[in-house]
């Protein structure tokens, strides 16, 4: 037996391709799956199988939903006139916890990357001309990567949509609040003073 | 949509109660079970059940096994007379890959712990003692951790067993095949001069 049976041994596997998970992890979680409570993996099982059945990606937006248009879509209260261009449908949750944006989403499915072969023509780029044209949008806030295909993707939607006549933002960069100088990089260093403003002692007493 | 989707967040509550998954990995495993491919995620949930229906613990021994008797309890070649003792079925799953050890195993299935409530009762060394007296056992090899808590059920099952003639051994402590004195702590190192032995250049030709 210097090989694990069967069962476990594909569990291993099957664990194996979570991202994150080794094959050393893949064995002690499938060895604690087979120690542990009948009914809970039961309700991991099923759990998997559920949300990959009823969660799928808004027509609209693109972000995950268990109906269409998403709920973020057919909420009356969001700001329809400003729309919000991010990379996944996982960035969309991310932007949502902040609590501080107000308006609708638009998940483009990647970034531009002519090294790996992404185009334009690959992103919901298509899509989201569509909505600019169907709606009056004021605004569009690209908060996408700050990488090399991040900058060029942002360059590419703002060249190609500032003819609409719609104000195009783009998310700040500077210090992460709660961190210090000495965790920050230069590059961010850099930003952050670029991006410096004004304290105004009078809006900071609100 | 600050919340996940139902759905999503029963996933991420079931994954998080694998070990060393917390709730963020949860939430990340989670993201990545939906946006991967259907096939994988059903996959994984038949594994998870069918491990869990499958692997039971041999009757005799103890250790993960798919049918009654385990595979190693049934195999002639192994010494029937050499039983290693151990805490959990997983630590025969660690011995048998070492390949360097021939006879059979017996599951503790704990450590005695008197702060914890768990006494000699609790462990599988009543099965133990039963195995002892139907086979002749020549020798028990007691693998168990080298914690206050092993160490003190290793002690009580050499005493309890010391007057049946039985041959009883310990695993050696030392350095780590591999590993330089400076990442071994001053216990081990301990431990590494106390079991010293002759460097016996014959023996080692061979």
């Amino acid at each position: 037996m210097a090989e694990l049976p069967a069962p476990l041994q594909l569990l291993k596997l099957a664990l194996g391709r979570l991202p994150g998970i080794g094959p050393r992890s893949a064995e002690r979680l499938a060895l604690h799956v087979v120690q542990s409570d009948s009914q809970w993996v039961k309700d991991l099982a099923a759990a998997l199988v559920m949300a990959k059945e009823r969660i799928g990606f808004c027509q609209q937006c693109g972000a995950l939903t268990e109906s269409q248009p998403c709920e973020l879509c057919e909420d009356p209260r969001r700001d329809n006139g400003l729309i919000c261009i991010v990379e996944r449908p996982v960035d969309v949750i991310s932007l949502e916890k902040s609590n501080a944006f107000r308006g609708l989403y638009h998940v483009l499915g990647g970034q531009i990357s002519p090294l790996n072969g992404v185009g334009p023509e690959d992103l919901r780029i298509s899509e989201l001309e569509e909505r600019l044209s169907s709606s009056s949008i004021k605004e569009l806030v690209l908060a996408l990567g700050s990488d090399v295909e991040g900058d060029a993707t942002s360059y590419y939607l703002a060249e190609r949509f500032q003819s609409k006549g719609i104000r195009i933002t783009r998310l700040a960069h500077g210090l992460p609040v709660g961190g210090g100088l000495e965790f920050a990089d230069e590059l961010t260093i850099g930003r952050a003073l670029e991006g410096r403003r004004n304290l105004d002692l009078e809006e900071s007493d609100d």
